[in-house]
Formats: structure tokens, C-alpha cells, sequence
């Protein structure tokens, strides 16, 4: 039944992909929920005004409650027939105003949003100071703690490469799932009393990149080595890593394809 | 009554001065208000808590409804004993995250935030591109049309200087307030598609900031010419300058003593 739906909805004569924004603050996430709001019922809302079709979309990447996006990406088959270049427009006129369709194109038939992603850019950012600032809090980490830069970048030096990141995923997360990945750029800056990570892999865990921060955040506290990080990473044990840094300093920044 | 009130006031032992950030954007600004919820409402019914003691503060300005602050000061008059060192940290523990003090100091009896300030500064943030952005929104004015940074700069050279700002005053505000001010410095800087303006000077009118940047995005969208901007100033007449920016975009960045 589900895959003879799909079928139907492959039917349908155009492939839109959609660049999106969202401050996932007052969302539950970007998948679809039942008894909440997520980012993805509110365009399963507004699309079909503007499509003048029922819409089913498909995400790069689900961020969870809380995480916003600079660059998700969706695609859905229509047969709708405004232009793409009415739609960012159009959508935005409908939707709220934490929530922006940054840009639109036609695509071939077989892309997918989801499994045709080459690479994501995660954004993570840290605001270290003793008194938090009501200006940042909504997208940013406050850490009140200290924190140093060298070894934070120093343990992010042995997150590049293709690792196998059990230590890293979601205490939960789903058990079959193949932990390797791999992350061809980890990187931290710090600009006054912001700390920005930035993370450019092919791929990513559940919860991967907010624990690699906590635990790294771990390290730049100085109550952890850098060669017990290390040991975290080899020791492929979820409880050997730090605590998952909260979601309001995550960004799904871009996803290439 | 109310000057025999406030010299019981007085005749507390201490005069408390507090640096008090905050997101405005849920607050119906800044000075207490019967009905809905003002940034002075929530330390008012904080502040007690701490200090055992009815609190009855001044601000240094008063800023409108969705309007930021980064550095507003207050003061007010306790018995309480709590040590200025340990002010912020008690408060922070009761404030909405959207509200932060961020400093604490005993001053002079005589120190009265509002008529001891002798200059402020202002930020004001414009957002410039034709798609809004979902993580700026609360913190900027997004002006989606063209804007073009050299003809503002000009324009703000003509603010610097002492001035009579009644083409700058809120269309309603009071009619006898004395409405000569000197502006410091009046600047503009750009970066990417972000526009920050910056306001130094003695005093500033009600709503005069927010004149300021509607009618000087009026000049860097080329619909008013330098020479007629300079014209608005001379005629001390508010209908004949541009639209009121909205609050979002302004922050009381700093209030020097």
C-alpha cells in the first residue's frame, strides 16, 4: 500500500525542491508529528495552498525539537503549476514568520532531497560567558564555564577521517544502523565570547554533532585529556563520551548535492 | 504624596544600579504598564524576592514595545542586605531567560540612572535582501528593497552636530520637551547583507532613532536625495520625513555615567 502510494505520487508530472530557513525554537522538530507542531506540518499546510494539490515532502535531514536551519532541503512531486520562480514568494506570504523558503527549482525525477544529499555543513555555536545574554540564547549554547580553544580544535583534529562514530550517536538511536561515517572538515573558531563549530561530513548520526560538542566542550573544560578523547572515539561507547549539547545552538547549515 | 513617597524611598540605606540586557520582543516595552507585560513589571516582581524589600526602580531610557536592550541601567533605593556580588546571579535565577542583569553596583545617593546619564548609544540592525532570514528576524529590520551604503553615510553626516530633532520626534510626543540634541556620532557600517547603524550623542527624542534609519533607508533606496534630507532637518517638521523603522531592529546598546 505505502510504495503503490508513492508510485501514485511519482505519477505526478514535476519534482520541486525547496530551500528552507527555520528558528526551530517553537518546533518540534522538522518530521512531521501527530499531536504536535512540527516545521514539516506547517508546509504540509501551506504548500497545497499554493500548489492547489495535496504535498508529501521529503527532508535532507530531520532535525530534532529545537534545531534550526539555514539550508534544509525538501523536494515533493505536484502537479501544480506555479512557476518556480513565484513560489519563495508565494510560500512566504502563507507562512509563519519563523519559517522561509529561501529559494525553489524544478529537478530531475529522481532526485531526492533525502538520498541524493553528497555532503552536509552543520553549524554549532557556543557562547561562553558567566552571564548569559538574552539576546543570544535562542541561538547559541550558553556555556558559563571556562573553555580553551587549542584543545577543543586539537580534539576535533581526530574527528576528520572515516570513523566509526558509535561513540558519538544517540543513546537510543536505532542499532542497525551503519556507524560509519565520514567528516572531511571539524573546525572551531572563536570570536569574543562565541565559540562557532563547524562540521562538513557525508554523512551524520542521530544527535552526532551536539554530542561531539558536548564532549569536546568536555575537553576545552579541561575534565577530559585529549588522549582520553581519543580513546572515546576507538572505544566506540556512547557512555565514555560527554553529555548532548542542548539544540538551540545546531544549525543544518547546507546540504550539497 | 508622591514627592513625600519618594523621600521615604530615599530614606533607605542603599542606591542599587543594575545593567539589565533584554529581548524585547515579548514585552510591551520597557516602563511598567497596568494592563500587559513591561520589562519594569518583571523586575518589579523579581526584584522583592531578593532584596526583601518593595522595589520602585528608574531607568535610564525608556525603550518601546519590541525594542532590545543590551546595556539599559536602572536604579532604585532597599534596605536589603544582599551583597551587590551576588545580585546578578540571585536575579538571573528568577528572571524569563529573555530578560538578564548583567551587572550590579552600589552608587551615590544622588546617582539617578535617567538624570546622571550624560550619553547613550544606540544600535540599529537592517537586514537588506529580498528573502527574509528566520534567524535575524527578531533582532533586525529586514528592507527588502535595494539599499546603497555610501548615500546613507552622507546622510548621517548631516545628523552629527547639535541639532534641533523635532523633524525626528515621534508624531505624538510631548510638545513641550526641549527637542535639541547633540549627536556625537552617527554611522553606518555593512556587512554582507547586514546594515549596522550607530548613534552616540547627549539625548535622544522619543521614536527619534527609528525616524532617523526609516528616513535615511529612504535616501539609500534613492528615493530621497541628500540635499532634500538635509532639508528635512532644517524644517523641524516630522511630516516631511520618512516612516518610523520598526522596534525589532533597535537596541539601547550603552549608557555612559
Amino acid at each position: 500500500m505505502k510504495s503503490e502510494h508513492k508510485e501514485l505520487m511519482k505519477q505526478r508530472k514535476r519534482n520541486i525542491c525547496l530551500t528552507v530557513a527555520y528558528d526551530g525554537t517553537e518546533y518540534h522538530g522538522f518530521q512531521r508529528q501527530k499531536n504536535c507542531t512540527a516545521v514539516q506540518n506547517v508546509l504540509e499546510d501551506v504548500l497545497p495552498r499554493i500548489f492547489n494539490d495535496s504535498i508529501e515532502l521529503a527532508a535532507a535531514g530531520r532535525t530534532d525539537a529545537g534545531v534550526h536551519a539555514k539550508g534544509q532541503v525538501v523536494n515533493f512531486f505536484t502537479d501544480g503549476i506555479i512557476p518556480v520562480d513565484s513560489i519563495p514568494r508565494a510560500a512566504n506570504r502563507l507562512l509563519p514568520n519563523d519559517i522561509v523558503v529561501t529559494a525553489a527549482r524544478e529537478v530531475d525525477r529522481d532526485f531526492s532531497a533525502l538520498h541524493s544529499a553528497k555532503d552536509k555543513i552543520y553549524i554549532y555555536k557556543v557562547h561562553n560567558n558567566k552571564i548569559p545574554n538574552p539576546l543570544l540564547r535562542r541561538y547559541s549554547w550558553h556555556y558559563e564555564y571556562n573553555l580553551q580553544l587549542e584543545p577543543m580544535q586539537k580534539a576535533l583534529e581526530y574527528i576528520v577521517g572515516t570513523h566509526d562514530f558509535s561513540s558519538f550517536k544517540a543513546a537510543g538511536g536505532a542499532p542497525n544502523m551503519n556507524p560509519v561515517r565520514t567528516i572531511y572538515e571539524a573546525q572551531c573558531e572563536k570570536e569574543d565570547d562565541m565559540y562557532t563549530f563547524r562540521f562538513w561530513g557525508n554523512g551524520f548520526l542521530y544527535h552526532m554533532v551536539r554530542n561531539i560538542v558536548g564532549t569536546v566542550a568536555t575537553v576545552g573544560n579541561n575534565r577530559m585529556s585529549l588522549e582520553r578523547f581519543k580513546q572515546v572515539i576507538v572505544s566506540k561507547d556512547r557512555t565514555k563520551a560527554g553529555k548532548t549539547a542542548p539544540p538551540e545552538g545546531l544549525f543544518l547549515w547546507q546540504v550539497n548535492y
